[in-house]
């Protein structure tokens, strides 16, 4: 059974920081690395490359609406066709410094506000798969089973990498609880690795209702600017290799 | 004799324009197109890309320093390893858009301050062709003979494409009349033409002191901004050909 | 009948110009300068504001959304306080550079997708209006009639300015028509500068249905960025007197 | 014996944070706060504006060079009067928020490279105190004793707060020494507590070649981002008491 760790790194911007992505590096398999829209630099982006090619860690693209001041949370309107300019050019520019570093962008995975319209809104997920698959048709996407994003990529004949958030209450539906719901959001790192154990030993997961629903994983999210990220990703590795399970990048899978 | 005329395009952001794009692509040969630091933005990126591809114009990384308020005219201290950082993001994202449009980066041409430094501070110049001979070895250099730049660009063992300013005065040691100097900046297209007639015919030019000197040229660089740029291309495409010249994108000579 | 003649000015940025500021500045008696987010810098922003103080023509602060690259025409999601910062912040830099040139503050209008916002709802308006009357209690608001931003500030015990739009067609409920729709944009300056006669003489305007509806005017729109905006501004002041009407700043009426 | 706590907050942007604000609030006694350019945002100044209020400490405007990606600490090329008017608009943005919040601006401290030019610049220092004092003159000067800065608030009659950095090492001429040198900074915070005691006992401070100067001080500088700084606020509190000395915001010395 291989299982992917991931997280969303690289999202400090100038003088600011906001995990230590070097520790998480040497426990996660695959990295998303912000592209310079909601957080990242050239340099940034940069230092992050390398670590990630160094650790044999698999490299994607988190990109995000332009909006630095609100971390890429808030929704812009904005048309497809300006979307699709600005995945790309996220894209591009990450490759740029990727070729350089001899690494190479192996997935997708949208952040924030665009995260959750390619989640929810089909014709903002076909926006993201199609801009993507037209850069490099190789690139897989990490996407919630069940979710917008998947059906997209599964049209256009792209290969999905199914995301497990670890830390989060699920809907019976399969989505994820609203923030603001009780259970929404587990902070206690022992039963987040509990509900990892639970849907590697049996594809299913206990909902926020206590329903349980299928819940097929290839990779598991770690946020990295939790307090405990590197604590929380020892444990995860341990317990996943304990359970027969192998952390292996999603481009190895 | 195959000559390029090539010209800065894409130079507008958001709601802002500088220049007819469409109009002058109809009479140049290659395009040095902003990529989102000095000018620019994905949209105007993808829309100067195009055009570019439709009318055969050959394309070019126009970077800069990160200046949008000064329009890349400024000098901003940073160390080489980020301006290289910088240069790469740039490269990448016009790599990006270009890719999807099926049209492909042949040369760089840095803007602005940048341009400057590159053509008289060795190091700066190195950082550039560096960044971007580690982006793709293929690309070609356009550089004032004599620059830093075409040093540095030889060094490497890169493409060198010899640039002639034409509306611009020259100094006996080859360098560029400063704009404060009389003579700096020539207004009158006949002159323009003239001097490009001069050039072509003898292979030398006469500087602002009266003196001679040689004036390889394989690119003329007519500066979009400027009232009636699409009369002149008109009138220096007409010129050229007239003297037996062919107007040839620098990647077919 | 006193009239003031309102423009959007010092809508440029670092090297982007838009408008001839310094000829409209001749015609108009209020003018409503960017500030920095959808527009504007501080050098553009001193040179406009020294104009207006030459000319005697009111300075009014036209605040957006942080969106350079939208020019201010995208909505962006955000908290009512975060946005009340956002306008404070923009008043206060207008201020900063006022104060020096000996001009002030005299009326407030918010731009694109916020001056939307800020007409139809109500949350928004009473935002605008409570964080600028937070800042100087001094200031009129210009608002369409029957607009939330009206109903805000009177709420509010504010003046109220009520502009009209010489050369945008209006319902028969008194909003704009929509652009999608025929007749919405007037641009024969013959037929606006009739509008603007006919709202004079009679207080009431022929809608796109033919309906006509009671439009109270003290200050007439000229968008800036129009071809023949200097000239429409000319006929306008020519045809307003002929009327017997007196071109004045609003904080003279 | 009156002297005042001082420190740089309001120092992050967005999502990303810097320093404890609100502990080190409670034991300083004025602030400098960040206007937006290399760091600060409008939800951030208003947070700390209104934080500065409730503990009674000093509000001062952080200026900087436009630049968030560096940090403000990078040199831009700019002509005077463009620096004036980016001055005057931070302060006037500061003063918007200050409004609303019943506070007031008490004095200004230029931050990283326009800092260190306008200790070291006359024609820099000139404009800095130049745009502030058109803008409100009383408001008082942070400087270096010797600096640029402090000779062209004193010539334009400007009030001086003479600064003490606790944790730099300074050269006999009472320049700061050069980060590259040993001794530049002091990280043991029991040798920064030392000194300060004997700026304050002996009016003196030892260099960091051994020779003695005289050191007049009237506020001493925490680094709000150094590791440790609320515990050396604390301490430094603490110990100016013993000596007899009363922490008071500059404007009520």
């Amino acid at each position: 059974m291989k299982i992917d760790l991931n997280s969303d790194l690289g999202e400090g911007y100038g003088a600011y920081t906001v995990a230590d992505d070097a520790a998480l590096m040497q426990h996660i398999s695959s990295a998303n690395v912000a592209c310079g829209y909601h957080a990242g630099d050239p340099m940034i982006m940069d230092r992050t490359i390398r670590l990630a090619r160094e650790h044999g860690v698999d490299l994607g693209a988190h990109v995000s609406f332009p909006d630095l001041l609100g971390f890429g949370r808030r929704k812009i309107d904005m048309p497809l066709p300006e979307l699709e300019s600005h995945i790309l050019y996220q894209l591009g520019a990450l490759e740029g410094l990727a070729r350089r570093a001899d690494h190479q962008i192996t997935h997708m995975n949208p952040h924030g506000a665009l995260g959750n319209l390619a989640s929810c809104d089909p014709d903002v997920a076909k926006s993201v798969v199609g801009a993507t698959m037209d850069f490099d048709p190789e690139i897989a996407f990490l996407a919630l089973p069940g979710s917008a994003m998947e059906a997209a990529a599964l049209d256009r004949g792209a290969r999905v990498v199914r995301l497990f958030l670890a830390d989060r209450g699920y809907l019976p539906n399969g989505q994820l609880a609203p923030r603001s719901q009780e259970g929404a959001v587990i902070h206690d790192p022992a039963q987040v690795v509990e509900r990892v154990v639970e849907v590697l030993k049996t594809g299913e997961l206990t909902t926020t209702t206590g329903q349980v629903i299928p819940m097929p994983v290839d990779s598991i999210l770690i946020h990295s600017d939790t307090a405990g990220a590197v604590d929380l990703a020892t444990r995860l590795r341990a317990e996943i290799t304990k359970q027969g399970g192998a952390i292996t990048p999603l481009s190895q899978q």
